[in-house]
């Protein structure tokens, strides 16, 4: 277990150490004396950095095979307020098979994993260890440490970085069925991100919809139409509050200080119950 | 297990048995002579449909915690020409705490529960639970088998139907942290939904944008709002062909034979490189 360092300040991250949260926080460390430190849920992250506990926290936001990260958009729409988003980056997911030392496929008796990552390499799994079984565990990094305590043909599906940090063998990698699987994760800060950079920019924004009425979300979208911004991503949920209300995710390319972005923002607040920028940050 | 019936129509549902899935499925069925059968895997529960194996098909579609199911909208998008949503049933997940026979929870020794599940049931397990050893399953039934099969102080967290089908007792009742927590389902079939019943119809669609192009959503939107189409969802995906190039998937109020609907899909038809109606049936 990392200890939190007195000096540096703390990236929080989904933990337990070992997963895919941990592999993209490391390949992604911003400049300067950072540390990463796990915690136990997404909101556990929000609440870090909310607190000053952490300077920054990555959470996933959408994976490409899962969809979006629920939990992610529904904590940064309804509280933390004083979070923006102020990075994205990708992440893309690789399971690796992994034993204590290397063996023989057919000479295998066990596969620990995360019901999620045993599902990913369900085509691997059916041609090379077809009759195995399986045994579920919490995470994969959880599946690995199990692997390599005890001494006999038991495999795990999990990260190329759990297989080093518990001395364990890569013995099939990137064993996963789809070619394309990444998440995408935001680092989120209570400092807005630097608007000055020479790079493209996005924003991301949350606002809601009074009633289920038609041409409520035409609205939206023509005032951005209307002033030629590009919008990445669209989706609509229910909110909790009661049937008939939505609630709109939209990405757009561009800064919100940007002219057309914040022209067409301040007439949506004018016409919107709600309007919440959740970041503008570079793409 | 349970037999496939030669006489009576299957209607495949995600197993195993004993989980929410069936749950659904059995509060669900249709009028006639029909017998519920679990299939392994989404995709297999479309492919029974498909081949005919099966006459109707259930799967998840949104849940208003994890949000949208990719694998179904992807698989239902990409594939599967022939299937149509015939109806939609939305089931409460509502979490149970199951144990053998009755136990003073202060006695528990390991809970044991699908990682997701057990994560639904965080502040239960936080103020009665705290320090009890947990053990992940592949599936909430399978936890309970495994409470059911053995003589000690465990606890699964899983369905009431499970409990009925091993005899065991629920211990604590509803025990999920979200008040809201459900998950909607569609009936797929080769058949169309009848469409003369007096209720109300909703649509699904999915299109396709050729390029990221500022406007193209707009394009499609106002086809539906000049009509007066009430649209009850939407949401953007990228698809795997590349880069820049967008899905959206769209419920609306209203049948596609509907003159406004049958008129803009028109449209979208001639407009757009790719559109798909997934179904018109009863809301």
């Amino acid at each position: 277990m990392k200890q939190r360092s007195g000096s540096s300040a703390t990236v929080a991250f989904l933990g337990p150490e070992g997963t895919f949260s941990e592999e993209a926080v490391l390949g992604n460390m911003p400049e300067g004396d950072y540390h990463p430190f796990p915690y136990p849920s997404i909101r556990d992250v929000l609440k870090a950095v909310e607190s000053g506990e952490a300077a920054l926290g990555l959470v996933p936001i959408e994976n490409s095979i899962e969809g979006s990260v629920v939990m992610t958009l529904d904590s940064l729409a309804f509280g933390f307020d004083e979070l923006r988003i102020v990075r994205e980056v990708t992440h893309q997911i690789h399971q690796q098979l992994i034993a204590r030392t290397p063996v023989d496929l057919h000479k295998v008796t066990k596969v620990i994993s995360h019901p999620h990552a045993y599902a990913q390499c369900r085509n691997f799994i059916r041609e090379h260890l077809g009759n195995v079984e399986h045994e579920a565990t919490d995470s994969t990094a959880e599946a690995v440490r199990r692997v390599s305590r005890v001494d006999r043909p038991w495999v795990a599906v999990g990260t190329k970085l759990a297989a080093e940090m518990y001395e364990c063998h890569v013995v099939a990698a990137d064993i996963e069925d789809a070619e394309d699987n990444r998440t995408r994760f935001v680092f989120v800060s209570r400092d807005p991100a630097p608007q000055d950079l020479d790079v493209r920019y996005k924003t991301s924004i949350v606002c809601g919809i009074a009633h289920d009425q038609p041409g409520s979300l035409l609205l939206i979208l023509q005032e951005f139409a209307h002033r030629y911004v590009n919008l990445t991503k669209i989706e609509s949920r229910p909110t909790k509050q009661g049937l008939g209300d939505y609630i709109f995710f939209i990405d757009m390319e561009g800064r919100s200080s940007d002219g057309p972005i914040a022209q067409a923002l301040k007439c949506l607040v004018c016409k919107l119950p709600w309007v919440k920028v959740l970041g503008s940050y570079p793409a």
